[in-house]
């Protein structure tokens, strides 16, 4: 609950522009890695920035409702993938993150040939981040709002 | 936003006690059965009754993030089918459920050799039925809160 | 739950840059006025474009928490009604607005001579609308984002 | 995000059969008492257990939204310091709680000759606790519930 909200949010979305360093890189991918989940929907890392995250979920029989649409908890597993990572590239190296809430709007059915989940860090504190989780259904390069939300993240120093 | 919060409350949570009926559980069971995500994520319902529907997710690799907890994307997803299913016991023949919203807060790491989700319902209206989510980790017959949420759901008729 | 998000949405910030019609500003100032709560506070709406409002409150003691800070209620108040009249402006003539929920990070200590929430409408639904809600602490000019977060809300027709 | 969520939530549904100490009672009325809001809405704490607080706040027009229901921002306003409170109660001296997010569904009309918020410790932990809310509208000792919700709060050791 740092004071200083202001100055890290437009620092936040500055750097949102660049890539992220190929340390940070490494370590959310390593990371990104030992996620069984991840592996076993699909979804694949596709962007890295300081603050910024994107993961992409392939459209498939194995992440649907019962509609056929992707399910309400295919879409906020990236999504939740997605923030946490993104506030991870902010934190220290040697410290780790945890979810410690998430609220998700499904704003429409979600389809596409796949969803995109973006990540971005709103208020980067020393002990909690909240990010701003967006995801698309995107279908012939065109993109559609399918779910937004907001995430509370908690940094994890060794023991 | 019927007025009559109260009364449908009462009435949810003392049919809580009771168990659906045939005609009920095979709507449910049908349509949780077209739900491709769950069958992937290795979930089943264990419980259907007017108001409440309980879900378990066994452990594995394949629900895991990067600690070998289970996923909060995978807690989730259990999480919004029960509480969308608990929802549908209660809402009439040919009518179906979408999640408009829901909110969930990752209370402690999610171990145990299977999650079992609780969605309950809070208030059920015409249009808009709230449900209360739970999920417990289960070890050794033991079981402890892992997750807590509250869902929006919107009942949707047919064409 | 219309499957025109993306299209609604564009429409909608489109919009923002445009003034409300002089009869959809009378709408919103006279429910405005029926809101005990916000002449309570000394709340004032201070721009009214389609889909977005602003709401200005002034800091005095009467509406703090313990340390001084502007009293989460408060921000979430002015921030609710914000969203609210956002909606309200994409609304027909005759139908009224009522919030399903809403919720919202306090990212920092809400300081400031006022604070201003800003309501945004993200999707816009026949039956359920979508807004973001932001409030900034204002002080000599300096703008700092305090609060964040997202609300459901619903058109209610005539009897 | 310490394990042990079960014991303590064990706990402290045993320790809200009790009374607050007689410090704990003097510690949350003195901070009560430096809420400004509470005093100018004219909310009153009308119990204190240890992980559960209670608030009550008289219907008048000063609290009202544009049908004359109580104001969103109002129920949610008692709400959240019900929860702040009721985190306070388990806190160490010294020490001093503030609101990290919450969510709150409004769930009918919040009427009646007062509300009453309940905020109840779900989860206590080192540094986060996650409360449940619940606001009842009541009306010649009828209770109906108008609003649920769930809150994050984090404990601020001093400088």
């Amino acid at each position: 609950m740092s004071a200083a909200g202001e100055h890290v949010e437009q620092q936040a979305q500055q750097e949102q522009q660049e890539q992220a360093s190929p340390e940070t890189e490494a370590r959310v991918r390593e990371s990104f890695g030992r996620q069984g989940l991840m592996a076993h929907l699909g979804a694949r890392i596709t962007r890295i920035a300081p603050g910024r995250v994107h993961i992409e979920l392939p459209g498939r029989p194995e992440v649907t409702q019962q509609h056929g649409y992707f399910h309400a908890g295919a879409t906020s597993a990236i999504a939740d993938s997605a923030g946490g990572y993104a506030a991870f590239t902010l934190f220290p190296e040697g410290t780790d993150v945890l979810t410690v809430e998430y609220k998700v709007n499904l704003l429409a059915p979600a389809v596409g040939d796949h969803l995109e989940a973006v990540g971005t860090v709103l208020k980067a504190g020393r002990t909690l981040t909240v990010c701003r989780l967006e995801v698309f259904g995107v279908r012939d390069g065109r993109r559609g709002l399918v779910a937004s939300g907001q995430q509370t993240l908690i940094r994890v120093n060794p023991a």
